[in-house]
Parts: structure tokens; C-alpha cells; sequence
């Protein structure tokens, strides 16, 4: 079940590096695409920032709207995350080529991609200058959300294989997050 | 062994998320400090960012010195991992008190940690109002290394479960990098 978590805990859904779905919407147009290239540049107010490309249609609906939401897929939406990458939005709306099913945000237009372990609301903080030298868009965190099943009191767990988050390697090849290990106090 | 990694598949080492160790060098002191914000922005020539707190004695040395090693630890080092987020090395030095052997980099003065799983030497690119606004530090990657039982042709493998790396999620829990998966072409 998707749950509210508190802004000062919303860096943790991101922290260990998964690989991203951004999903935007500007009027009646609406997109998702891959990103590796999203972390978290500070803890409380949260802000992240990502790298969406020049070319991108997204790109051109995040610049029109000033929001995204960064989503977390799980192993079980591989072949969608990587399908994702690969084809333009301004060509063929990729939710439905891939079936993605979306509910609506609480604080921004762009969808929930219903299915993953975490969700991020994202405004942009207008950077020109990152935007267009790096493509790098900073982000305040205006509302964050977790699968209750995955994401308990502040820590990750991974109930099932397919329940893992996806961290992208190169060419559809992925790491799956693994084993919760931890450091002596 | 470590051996060389061609710099167009230099993103490749850091694109899973790992937490990394940052390593810094000015004049005869030196620092190391983990560091999880940190990724890639630009493939060829590869560029990176990482966020280095205002606060830092590594913030102190890689303004001095406009260089860094990104090192990329694994489980074996969690303990050190761990440690090395916790204490400022403006007290003391990281190295001698968790047994953290190091050897030259090429390219830049800062060291290479002993026992990582991959390097990247950087060379800050100039950016005042990213590094004052959001303590973010981009960097041009002028070198890059990596354990060749571990980084294939390219790809990552881990060869046993003390050869992961490490993700962190916070106070010293971390997620291991787990199974290679692969999307349909």
C-alpha cells in the first residue's frame, strides 16, 4: 500500500542509488523515461537533482510544467524500465506501449507510475545555467511515498526478488539491490 | 589487479550507486570521507558530480587542490565505510586509525584506497555558484581504474559476497549490491 513519508526521511528512498522512472505531464501530453542520473543533494527540506537530456520530450515537458516525480521501479518492471529508455515519448505515449498503469499526485500534474516501491513529487528550482550547461535540474522533494511492504519505519527491506530496486549498469543489464548489511556501531 | 578502465566506460563504474570514498590531497595532509551523493553527469568525456559538505576538512583540501579520487569500497570495508562518515579528518588522520592503505593515483595528488573495487580520478571543473548554493562539485574524470575480478569487459560481477558495494540507506545500514538481471533486448 502506498504511505506518506516524512520529507526529512524522503532522501533515503533514493539513497543507495536506484535507477529512476520521471514521469511528467504539461496539458494534455503526459511522458515517462529512465534516469539513472537522480540523487539527493540535501536532507531537510529535501532537494535531489537529475539529469533529464536536451533532447528529451520530457525534458520539454519538464521545462513547460516545473515538475516531475521521480518514481522507483522494482525487478518486476525491468522490461519497462529498459523499454522506457529506449523510445521517444513524443512519438508513442509509453504508457500504454508498456502498460504502465498510473494514479494521479497529490502536489504536482505529473503521475504516480502505479507498481513501484517509492515514489518522489518533485518542483523544480529554476538553475539555468545547471540546466544548460549539465542538464541538471535541481528539485525540491514536495511529497514522498513508499510501498508499505517495502519501505518500513525508515529502512528498505525487499520482500521478494521482485520486489528489489534496479540499479542500471549498462544496455539492459542491471544490479538488483541485495542483502541489508550493516556496519559496526 | 587493478587495471585501467578506457574513460568512455568510466560512468559505467559508479552508474549502480554506490557509496564511495572520497579521497583529497593539499600540501602534506590528506583526507578521506564517504560520500553517497555522488554520480555521473556526462558520458564521454565523463563527467561526475558529488556533493561535498560545506563543513568538510575534504571540502578544505579539494578547493585547495581542485583534485579528488572517487573510490568505490566494498562489503569487506564497511566497517571503514561506515567510520570514515562519522569522524572529521581535521582531528585525525582517517587512514592510520581504520588501517586504510593507499597507493599514487596518475593523475592527481589525492591517493587511491587500497582494496576498492574501482577509482576515478577527477579534476574539479569551476562551478562557485554550484559548489556555495548546493555544495555540489563537478568534476572531469581524467583517470579511471578498476579491479579486474571484479569489472569485466565492461560489466560489473561481483565474485563473492565480500567483493559487493556498498549502498547506503543511513547509520551505517547499507545495502549490498546483489544479482545481475537482464531486461529483454
Amino acid at each position: 500500500m502506498r504511505v506518506s513519508v516524512p520529507l526529512r526521511r524522503a532522501y533515503k528512498l533514493i539513497n543507495h542509488g536506484p535507477t529512476t522512472l520521471i514521469t511528467s505531464a504539461h496539458g494534455d501530453r503526459r511522458n515517462v523515461m529512465t534516469a539513472a542520473w537522480v540523487m539527493a543533494v540535501d536532507f531537510d527540506p529535501p532537494k535531489i537533482v537529475a539529469v533529464i537530456a536536451a533532447d528529451t520530450f520530457t525534458r520539454t515537458l519538464v521545462e513547460a510544467s516545473g515538475e516531475f516525480v521521480v518514481n522507483v521501479p522494482t525487478v518486476r518492471m525491468i522490461d519497462a524500465v529498459f523499454a522506457a529508455g529506449q523510445a521517444s515519448g513524443e512519438d508513442e505515449d509509453k504508457f500504454s506501449v508498456h502498460a504502465l498503469a498510473t494514479s494521479p499526485a497529490t502536489l504536482v500534474g505529473a503521475p504516480l507510475l502505479d507498481g513501484c516501491a517509492a515514489w518522489l513529487e518533485c518542483r523544480v528550482v529554476p538553475e539555468p545555467h545547471m540546466q544548460e550547461r549539465y542538464d541538471l535540474f535541481v528539485a525540491d522533494v514536495a511529497a514522498a511515498w513508499a510501498d508499505d511492504a517495502s519501505f518500513v519505519d525508515g529502512v528498505w527491506r525487499f520482500p521478494t526478488d521482485q520486489d528489489r530496486t534496479l540499479h542500471h549498469l549498462s544496455s539492459g543489464v542491471f544490479v538488483a539491490s541485495g542483502d541489508i548489511v550493516k556496519a559496526k556501531p
